[in-house]
């Protein structure tokens, strides 16, 4: 199978919102007026990001999910992307799941691939996502004309939360790795985390107006909070009594809580939930007054939201127990380059 | 040096144009009125598309460059770009020259990096470039509405035509693989072809309503023309006695030609140009009706262009010598999942 054909079996398809996709020199996409562009770019790189034996379909799956992440967290409305594919071999056994697992989620989220680029290399995926956002005016001065959610926008006061679970991608990166064992059921919940993110592109949509400031969720709750924190300017704590509850994993072992304590102290859950990464869910900030209109978000996106903590006016991130009493905080987040 | 502090420190620059550049989870671009984003993305890998002892700064220029010229393919005028990196090492004296190319080169084009991403793995370097285009009124019916040059639009009886120079790139790739000897001089011209192409953004802005159709020729003439051919379902004739005079090394051999005889026959020199590939030149077709304009556009934008065919009704690529006797066609151009 030759470049082009494997272009034309696995990656043309019907593009009736651009005006021009696959097959030209560059494709072709027409805003809507008013509307703004928004653009991500994430590449996976084997044994970095995903193991070798990753089943194609669910790396398709995620390979996507992990950039429509990023349109969730700017309150961008999914249009297209372009895909970029080294390959070790042109195999279709591995194609054929990998663009199935891609495009449903595509189809899903009505995203037109428009366009990429195919190679022989060490297998690496590269996808760069479009989406569009209502201009806007500035919210504060410097602040760019956009109503798209951004880091910058965090005020001392605010509350922070969180979508949906943290913490099972990583519990289940430990139990594939060796490092912990983990039940059946426990590790194939995990497991689809890690595999299978569940991109909120419904929630960030839902978030234009009412949160102050969004990031996704993908080098761990701490980090990424952190960019918030950096960008605007402000400090936050957060009660870890809430954070530990945020692992999905724990569900399983209530029946038997000395098994949980045993295989997966709260130190370990609480290092998945605030340094795990690979979540994809959304950290977010909105100012207290908005607490109905964040509850009316969730529900209009289905997507459950916890409250963890506020933005404070101190730089740094700080942690309490359910008393509110400080609690030595020496989590880091995931860096390519240091670990 | 850790993830953000690379990023910070080579890939974080002022972005006047854009609505928000580097350090959120999605750059924000706005369009003109009236305009569409044309967007492009090519993936380099080591081994496959340079080799490891490449000048970084000259690898940092390329890998901009053949994503340009897909932006000159299609008429469009540079506005951004991102750059998603993997490296094996956060080395700076791999990273500062690298940035530097790829951002003078971007400075040169007014095209500025509003994002990517960066991972440990394996060297490659993707980038999606994005520009603008003028919406328009489909020249066919079924031809999309733009402005924007298209593969498709060849017609019976159009000129072809092609700029710059052909086949130097394949010709020092030949040489630094151990197949050919060149003397130094003719090395030096071919291999800065190889390692910095000339984007003709200029040229496909000028050829924008005078050329019928247009692409950009990275896997060689032959198959880059082949595009156009089937996506215009037309066929064409091409004159070798022109083509093989677009190899600039040639020139270098004419004080003796014997020695260009002996060391580049014309066979090879043939082979260089129709399907040599990383030329990054421009073919494209315009009604003969269109001469006095091509000319035009190419004073207006300093680029050479030579006629080198025309297109037939008849599908396929015939090649005549220059009495206009036919010649065997048995080239092909590149395929990554074929050589």
């Amino acid at each position: 199978m030759g470049e082009f054909e494997l272009i034309q079996r696995y990656f043309t398809r019907p593009t009736p919102h651009a005006v021009l996709g696959v097959g030209d020199d560059c494709a072709l996409l027409q805003m809507a007026p008013g509307m703004q562009l928004a653009v991500s770019s994430d590449m996976l790189v084997e044994g970095r990001h995903f193991f070798a034996d990753t089943d194609p379909r669910r790396l398709g799956h995620k390979a996507l999910a992990v950039n429509l992440s990023d349109l969730a967290a700017s309150g961008a409305r999914p249009l297209a992307f372009t895909l970029a594919l080294a390959l070790p071999t042109a195999d279709p056994a591995w194609l054929e799941p990998f663009s199935q697992g891609l495009l449903a989620l595509a189809d899903a989220h009505d995203c037109e691939l428009i366009g990429g680029d195919t190679t022989q290399g060490p297998l690496n995926i590269c996808i760069t996502v479009f989406g569009e956002v209502p201009a806007g005016s500035a919210r504060r001065p410097g602040q760019p004309a956009t109503q798209a959610l951004l880091r910058s926008g965090a005020q001392p006061g605010d509350d922070v939360y969180v979508s949906g679970m943290l913490g099972d991608a990583r519990l289940a990166l430990e139990a594939l790795q060796g490092h912990i064992q983990l039940p059946d059921a426990v590790l194939h919940t995990a497991r689809q985390r890690l595999e299978q993110p569940t991109p909120r592109v419904a929630l960030g949509l839902a978030l234009r107006g009412v949160a102050s400031a969004a990031a996704d969720i993908s080098d761990g709750l701490h980090g990424d909070l952190g960019h918030i924190l950096q960008r605007s300017q402000v400090g936050a704590t957060l009660d870890i009594a809430i954070a530990i509850d945020l692992i999905a994993a724990k569900d399983h072992f209530t029946r038997a809580r000395g098994q949980f304590d045993h295989m997966l102290s709260p130190q370990t859950a609480l290092q998945c939930v605030l340094a795990g990464g690979d979540d994809y869910e959304l950290v977010f900030t909105a100012p207290p007054a908005q607490r109905a209109a964040v509850q009316a978000a969730s529900l209009a996106s289905d997507t459950p939201v916890t409250r963890i903590g506020q933005i404070d006016a101190a730089p740094g991130l700080r942690l309490v127990d359910g008393h509110g009493a400080p609690v030595a905080n020496n989590f880091t987040s995931f860096d390519h380059f240091r670990s």
